[in-house]
């Protein structure tokens, strides 16, 4: 039998142990801290976060909004799910008895379809009815669809009677997405007088991963601060480029001068930690999300020397939208390895409001630790955690499971702290 | 191996069935209006119901606002516990960072004591600072008991400095009662500017068993409007008597006539739902608490030939009070039974703010299925939970255990409902 839970493999856990020991010895500070940060800026509705454990450093690389996955979550916590569900329905629109659920148009994608029919089923569970609204241009009339799970999904079109949206004879008080809108906001959504969940101004079309590791960078400068430890043990550096075009090559001195300058600025981190890996940096579009466009870079000459075929992969991202900014992201190692045949391991946390309700790990055979797990094809398998992640246990050590996950629990509220300030900008914005 | 959950071995399942299957199919009509009664008044800080499932009716007994029996919870639902912790203090509190918990003064009993721990265990990864008050007038320094579970508690001498409660180098925001008050409200307590939950007018001292079933009924007479059912089904009869002596015989008729009244509309009720079995009520104090002072009668006779023992049995309650107001209560079967030897099995629900958050089976081999399993010296064999109670699976029938269980999570929190109003009516008043 496999061990239950990922194996941390690194020689290198010093820093990471005086970090766990640190969020371990704090928990009180911090979570009264979170506590008063909530009451600033509320959290967004839901969000998951991609974390990476290199064993010396905890830090997360990619935040989302419109969560995927929820299939993958341990069933053993729906009832935790069910609960956060029911006190953000309450906070966002009190009243509320139906959610009308708007999706991704990916019927393709049997995964994500789990995903729809699962978190259909928490919030119905919760107490509130839920029917889905598809954007499927072509969709005129309910379209069932049977699951391998056993689910059946209904997909309804979506329609818009003034000022509201719903589906034939349900129009809800609230609207949740789950459609990240790449490819914009459709017309059907715009101005509507219900809430919608997340607010329409945080999709990608208008998200910068660059935007949101700011702000992570001063949530985690306080924390550092709160804590005293050094920030960098949570947060990846990054740097960006404005205005890329990998197929007419424009950009391209921008992205090298920034590859350079970044890894110099790992090479110095690993140099005062005694890390003796090789530093590497991950480019990705700047707004683009599902792992297109995605690539690890080693050296300056890893840049130059790309071929059309990765420039192409580079150029474009979900909707087939062009990259025109680029973020150079610290490449964080994932020591995390599953089973006899170590695959690679990241975990992804889960959250409904400010509560951790639970996560999974992709795990990867085919990728190394300095790789992506979640392109295209790319196809892990998805591992749920044993563990909800929200409390640790006082009894025993930092490295031992409860703990291990309580500490994911903290790292990725902290990014969902600079998701829930991306929001309140966003509000503030004209 | 045992059935994990206890066998419904009734053949006058069809009123239930029908109440259950309501429950089903108006799961979102259910949750939306107690949201809306949770706007209107506040649930308490915690709570917990004992319920009696007699297959043809399921209702609750008793409602006690300082639970304990914390430590006879499924651990595999801590996560659901704090994550309602965190709620009921973030509303109560939202500034707190501790928490003084004042338990009751039962040092002898190992369960009470196991309690307390495991309470002080969940606020504490909830991330509260977290330490013990005790009343005990002869506890002059912090006094450390080694408990069977492994777990230690620390009791302190509770101090008060001007209008604050604490212990020694510890004065929290919030007090939190898990001491019934039984003997009046200790002046250490009185006139805190600290929150105390649950409020001290709702102590045994103050807080009388007919009031509560008062306003239970009319939260039963609006739940039964809403689902178009006989309030019966979830209401047990009751009626009272406000001046008893059982030593000196005073206020006999009073109950012998209620017993007499109380039975006819027993018997009326079973007829018209053809009930076959023999109606009895259970006479108990008013005011009393943990299981003294509670008689199971079957007529009037019963009650003329009490014996001195069962006389003085009937006069003292907890904390040696003598009672002096007594509720005549429809006794309800319970028809539940766990294992081979089919012992008699009552469900207690657990209340976090108006979340449930799981609970346990009462489970008594030397008891029938007419008495209390609650009194002292009946030890009863605690039964966790499998399921949290807090959602039904609607891709199963009525009886199957994830739905049984949250029909005891609604009517559990019927009674947590006329809780919250005893509360609104305790503060309202002069």
């Amino acid at each position: 039998m496999l061990a239950p839970v990922p194996h941390l493999t690194t020689a290198l856990a010093g820093p990471l142990l005086q970090l766990e020991q640190s969020l371990l010895d704090r928990v009180v500070d911090i979570e009264s801290w979170l506590r008063a940060r909530w009451r600033e800026t509320p959290a967004p509705f839901y969000c998951s976060v991609d974390l990476r454990n290199a064993g010396f450093k905890l830090a997360p690389v990619d935040t989302n909004l419109f969560p995927a996955g929820f299939n993958n979550l341990n069933p053993a916590f729906d009832a935790l799910c069910v609960q956060a569900i029911q006190i953000a329905v309450e906070r966002a629109c009190p009243t509320a008895k139906g959610v009308l659920l708007v999706p991704e148009n990916h019927t393709r994608n049997r995964f994500y379809l789990e995903n729809v029919a699962a978190l259909q089923n928490l919030i119905r569970q919760a107490g509130f009815n839920v029917r889905i609204g598809s954007l499927l241009p072509d969709l005129r009339e309910p379209q069932t669809i049977k699951l391998d799970s056993g689910r059946e999904l209904v997909l309804e079109p979506l329609r818009r009677d003034e000022d509201q949206v719903g589906v034939e004879g349900f129009t809800p008080c609230a609207v949740l997405l789950n459609n990240d809108l790449s490819g914009g906001v459709p017309p059907i959504l715009e101005g509507l007088d219900q809430p919608v969940l997340p607010p329409l101004a945080l999709g990608w079309h208008n998200r910068l991963k660059s935007q949101h590791f700011g702000l992570y960078r001063e949530v985690a400068a306080e924390f550092g601060k709160l804590l005293g430890i050094d920030p960098w043990l949570v947060d990846p550096l990054f740097r960006n480029c404005g205005q890329i075009n990998f197929m007419k090559r424009e950009g391209e001195e921008c992205l090298a001068m920034n590859v350079e300058l970044l890894l110099e600025d790992i090479r110095a981190k690993y140099k005062e930690y005694g890390v003796r890996e090789e530093p590497f940096v991950i480019v990705k579009a700047d707004a683009g999300t599902y792992g297109m466009g995605v690539m690890t870079v080693r050296s300056v000459a890893d840049m130059q020397n790309l071929n059309r075929d990765a420039r192409k992969k580079m150029a474009a991202t979900k909707e087939g939208k062009e990259v025109t900014g680029a973020i150079i992201q610290e490449g964080v190692y994932t020591y995390e390895t599953w089973g006899p045949d170590r695959a690679t391991a990241e975990p992804v946390v889960y959250m409904i409001d400010h509560h951790v309700v639970g996560g999974f790990y992709r795990v990867h055979g085919g990728r190394s630790n300095q790789e992506n797990l979640n392109a295209p094809g790319a196809s892990f398998q998805p591992l749920a955690f044993e563990e909800a992640c929200n409390h640790p246990d006082l009894s025993c050590g930092p490295h031992d499971h409860p703990n291990r996950f309580y500490a994911y629990g903290v790292v990725a509220r902290l990014a969902l702290l600079a998701a829930a300030r991306e929001v309140a900008r966003s509000k503030a914005a004209p």
